[in-house]
Formats: structure tokens, sequence, C-alpha cells
């Protein structure tokens, strides 16, 4: 048996959900923190865990450069390589190659790159993307797609969203079905409602254990995804988890859950950490700020339980930012991840209590820019 | 009443001993982790705790730059600032300004220089070191200094030695006795064992709560280092502790520890755990070595029980040396600070037992280079 997906709740089109897979059970919406080199950066696993993520996300583009994946096969999977026992989520490498190689050359088979590492060429079929994260043991795997440029001609668009859907497909059987692991789609279709309900309807012609919302939070802005998403959720089925990937801030979130989606995953908090930005419920604070260098009265945010909330001030985290100490990105990290955790815990329960729309506008408003 | 110093015990000249101080004891012979600008780099303040080290070094010159002396003050202390309720001991700032500033120049009042971060004319004196550290609430204070430049003829060093006996003479009339706190006086005099026991006698004519040796670990050395050390520590007081600064290698530290030093500081364990470098009973491992790639068998050290062994491997800390991860760093720094305060924990268990000898000798073979 696959991956399992339980619907406990649902407020409006938002839902409240639980995924059971062989590592472990992931309530939802749920946020996954970013582990793109085998290991959430500036975090001990424990303390990724402490957060109260339930699942984490690693690149399968870093990890098939260095250290490899028939290596990390050899060294007992990702989980045992990295110490982390719950669930891991790969995704298939198509974004990064996208977005981080060099002279890549795209046809019907596959993807040519050259290594940002090493220069070495490498080429990535949906084939070899699906057996790589099998290699590093993905307790969910992600098919290989096309990240569709934006901005991108409806035609361009078109071409690109039918690419994937047969790399969809070529992942569908390249995949091994094993109890309590699962396979997502990835939706394309760029901003076009007609090209996301036709890749939507494609992918559950094929079958997946889930299904991903691809190629957004790529430049065209809060009001577009929301459309975007808005016109791809209602053509995905209700029984199975839905995953917007790499999206995003706090609002961004709350909207997407508001439209149906289950899973997320961004660099936000991590990469934001280590440049000494923090996220409040007063919305993002910026520790470079001279204002905090007296205030040894106030952690970050007065509200959060997290370790570095429940022991450092703003006084101290201004100096170790200032100083680029690494004690003040592992302390900003520890934080922000702690925070998005609060986030979707606050969602969870909001969806559960049937105070969604409520809850959502009351963290919206809270969020605005101000004058801090 | 000062800080207290009790000798415990006596295994020919090392010596077991206890400082009693206002913010806790410390067993010597003792190692003191570096935490130049308000933290020990990479290391969360109760993990530092837990390798067992009991009084950490903050830097004076980096801390009057930034976040500055007044500013640590108003925010309670440096204990506060950095949530080490321990011992501290500051330095004077007198070693920085040498290696660390531009546009030095040296009076009799003292040394002028350009602030290495913001360009700004910074004098300190004497007084303004004592003031600074009092400011800081440092708990162990060092006399200001000038460091002897290596190599330096006889002339040299003796007038650069007589001016830090000037300098110390001042610093004692600056500092405010309290109790619980301690002045260290510094003895230098270059490589020139007249010159080290005229300055340890002048030293002990204003009379100092410790006696620090300054000026080694500058490139004289191990040999030209022991034989000043051999030839310094005979002149200091029996029932004073005694300091080597910035040093050094395990291999340094016994051998001060046999010719009569109590107290260290260093920054390798904590900058060679940031440069891919554990300490090991077997020598110094390079974590960057191709050969670690595949060992998921072996912690970094089978017989430590730091957390960084007690969970990793040297595949993985591999793995994160190379792609520069921040845990790499992490795992490391605090590996490094366990093995050195466990070899301070063996040699002060051999003293007692009076098999000093016997431990320095394997210590030291086990340390010889060898084919890894």
């Amino acid at each position: 048996m696959t991956i399992k997906f339980d619907l406990l709740a649902e407020d409006g089109t938002a839902r409240r959900g639980r995924i059971t897979t062989a590592h472990g059970t992931i309530e939802t919406p749920a946020f996954m923190p970013v582990g793109t080199a085998g290991t959430v950066k500036a975090m001990r696993p424990e303390e990724v865990e402490a957060t109260g993520a339930e699942i984490i996300l690693g690149n399968t583009y870093h990890l098939m450069l260095r250290p490899g994946a028939e290596r990390v096969d050899r060294l007992g999977g990702l989980h045992k390589f990295m110490r982390w026992s719950g669930p891991i989520l790969t995704d298939s490498g198509g974004f990064q190659v996208m977005s981080l190689s060099e002279l890549r050359k795209i046809t019907e088979d596959g993807v040519r790159f050259r290594s940002h590492i090493d220069g070495s060429y490498i080429d990535l079929t949906p084939e070899r993307s699906i057996q790589i994260q099998n290699l590093l043991d993905a307790t969910i795997t992600m098919a290989f797609d096309e990240c569709t440029t934006f901005p991108a001609e409806h035609a361009v668009a078109a071409k690109s969203m039918q690419l994937s859907m047969r790399w969809a497909k070529r992942s569908s059987y390249a995949f091994e079905a094993r109890a309590g692991y699962g396979l997502f789609g990835i939706v394309q279709g760029g901003v076009y409602e007609d090209l996301r309900a036709e890749s939507a309807g494609m992918l559950q012609d094929i079958g997946f254990d889930g299904y991903a919302v691809g190629g957004l939070a790529v430049g065209e802005g809060q009001e577009q995804m929301f459309e975007t998403l808005q016109a791809t959720t209602p053509h995905l089925p209700r029984e199975r988890p839905r995953y917007l990937m790499g999206v995003g801030k706090p609002a961004d979130i709350i909207g997407a859950v508001a439209r149906g989606v289950d899973m997320f995953d961004c660099v936000l908090p991590t990469r934001s950490g280590r440049t000494g930005q923090a996220w409040t419920w007063d919305g993002p604070l910026n520790l470079r700020n001279a204002k905090h260098r007296d205030d040894a009265n106030t952690p970050l945010d007065p509200t959060c339980e997290c370790p570095a909330c429940q022991k450092y001030d703003r006084a101290y985290l201004h100096h170790l930012t200032k100083a680029q100490e690494v004690l003040g990105l592992m302390l900003l990290t520890q934080h922000n991840l702690w925070h998005y955790q609060d986030l979707m815990r606050r969602i969870r329960a909001a969806i559960e209590a049937g105070t969604f729309n409520a809850f959502s506008a009351e963290i919206l408003a809270s969020q605005e820019p101000k004058a801090r």
C-alpha cells in the first residue's frame, strides 16, 4: 500500500488531513523545512524535530552531485545518512537544473547539464531522477518535470506542460511502489487555467499518490499565483494530498491553504535566518537594524516558545548578526522554523475549529507592512 | 577577597588546583574556550558548558569595538549578554591591537590604532583596558601589556618588557578589587631567561591574583617555548594560578602542565573545527580527505563521548565539510572542544593519581605523525 491520506476536517475549501507513510505520519496542512544537501542548514536534526516539523525536503540535484545517489544508498539511505528518521520528500531535480546548472540542453529524453560543483556533464531523465530518489530512499518521490519559464506565452507553456506530462508518465512507469512510499505528479501549465486543468486531468489519468502544483512562485506575484491555484485545485482529487512547491511567505501559505493546499516547502525561513531576518506574528523583523542594539528586554517574538526566544534578546541577536557569528544564524534559523511550524499548528487548529477564515484575516492584518 | 586558589595535588612540577571565583569554580589545569566576540563560535552556551568547560575567554579588542564596552555594561555585563553564567577571563586587548588593527602607534601612554571594523581611531591605555574589562564584568581581568615581537634582540625585548611592567603597575592601580574577581599580571621578556625572571619578580612586587606567561606561541617553536617556560615558572609564586596565553596543541598543553602551568586558552579547537580538522586521541584528522567519504561505520573518535561522536559518522561529516555546511562546523567545533576538555580531565586525573609522567608519554606517543 502506498502512503495513506485521511481528510480529517474541512473548513470551506481549507483541508485538515493526515498523511501516513513508512517513516511516520504528517499532520496537514504541513510545512516542510528544506534540507538541500543532507542537512537543514545550521540546524541539528533533533532541533528540526523539536520545531514540530514532521517531514523535510531533500534536493535531488544537490545530493546526486554530492555525495552522489549511489553513495547515499551504500551508506544506508538519506534518513540514516543525515540522522532524520521521519519522512523525507525529494524533489525531482528539474527545478535546480534550470536554476543552478550551466549549459542545459533539453530534449524529449531529458536534460543534459554541467555540474555547478565540478563542471562535469550529467544527463537527467525521468527514469534517472526516479532511480536517484529511490536510491536516496525518499518517502515521497516527485515526478520529473520541466519548470516552465515565466513569463511564457500560452503556446510555450502548453508545449512545456505536454513534455512534463510525458515525463510524468515515464516517471510513473519507473517508480517502484513500496508500502508507505509515494509518488507525486506535478501540475504545470504556467498561469493558464485551461492548461492547468488539462494537466491536472492528465496526471489523474496516470494516477499518483499525491498532486503537486509546480511552476508557481517564479515571479508571477501572489495575486496571479492565487488565481492559478484557484483554477487548479478544483481539478485535483479530494482524497489525495496537494502540495504547492516552493511556497512561501506566511501570507502565501494561508492563501494557498484557503484554496485547498495541504503541503508546502520553502527556503524562506532557513535562508532569511541566515541573512538576519526573523519572522514574527507582527511581520518580519530585520535584526541588522541598529534600533535593536540596546533592546535587552525583548526576545525576537514575545509570544514565541522557541529556544531562541526563551533565552536570548534582540540586542544580543543584533550583535551576532552584525558580527556575522554562526550562532546568530543558528538561532534565527531555529526561530524561523519554529515560527513556520507554529503557523501550521494554528492553521490546523483553526480548520478543526471551523474558524479558518477569521484566523486568516487576523494573521494577514498583523503581517501588513507598518512602521516598525 | 579576590579569587581563591587551592593547590590540591602536585606531581613533579605539574599542579592540580581549584580556582574559586564570584562566578563559580574552575578545576585546574583548565582549558578556556575562546569566545572572541561574545560567543564561542558555532556553539550554544549550554553546549560549551556540556563539554565540561568551566571558564571561557572573551576578547577585549573585539568587544570594545562591537558591541562596545559601555553598551555591554548597560545591557547587564558580558555574562548576561552572552548567556554564560560561569567565570569569564578577558584579555587586555593588547595582543589583538598588534595582530588585527591598522596604524598602531605605541607611546608610553598606550596604543593608538584604527578599528578593523570602521576605521575609527581608538586609544587603548592600561587604564582604559582595565575600565573596559570592568565594564564587561570580567571575572578575571588581564593587565595591559605590549606583546613583544618575535624574533626580538635582547635589548628590544628588554625595553618592551619594561614598558609592559610599567603598564602592569598602572593596570594594578586602575583595577578595583571586588570579592571573587581577580587581576592577572603578564610575564614578558621574549625568549630571554634573565628578562623572564626579572619580569616575574617585578610583577610579584606589584602583586597580582594570578600570573600569566605572555609573548609565547608567537613563532618561537615548541622547544624554545618549553625552555622559556621552564625558566619562568620557578620564579612565579606557588600559591597563585599560572596561565600560559594562547597555547596550544594538546602536546603543548601537556608539556606546559609538566612545567607548572594551570590555565590555557587557544582558538585551535574552535578554529580548526571550522576548517574541517578534528582532534582525536590518535592525532588530528582532516575531514576533507576523500578517504572518509564512504566510512559510515566510524565516528570522529571511537572513544569520544561527545554528541557529535555519539550520533554521526565520518562519511557524513566529510560530506558536510566538503559542502561547507554550517552543521559540519557546529559538530567539529563541538567535538574539538569536548576533546580538549577530555584532555584536561585526564591531565587532572593523572596528576591526582601521581601518574602524570606516564600519561604524558602515552599521549605524546599517540599524537606522533603517522600514515593515516
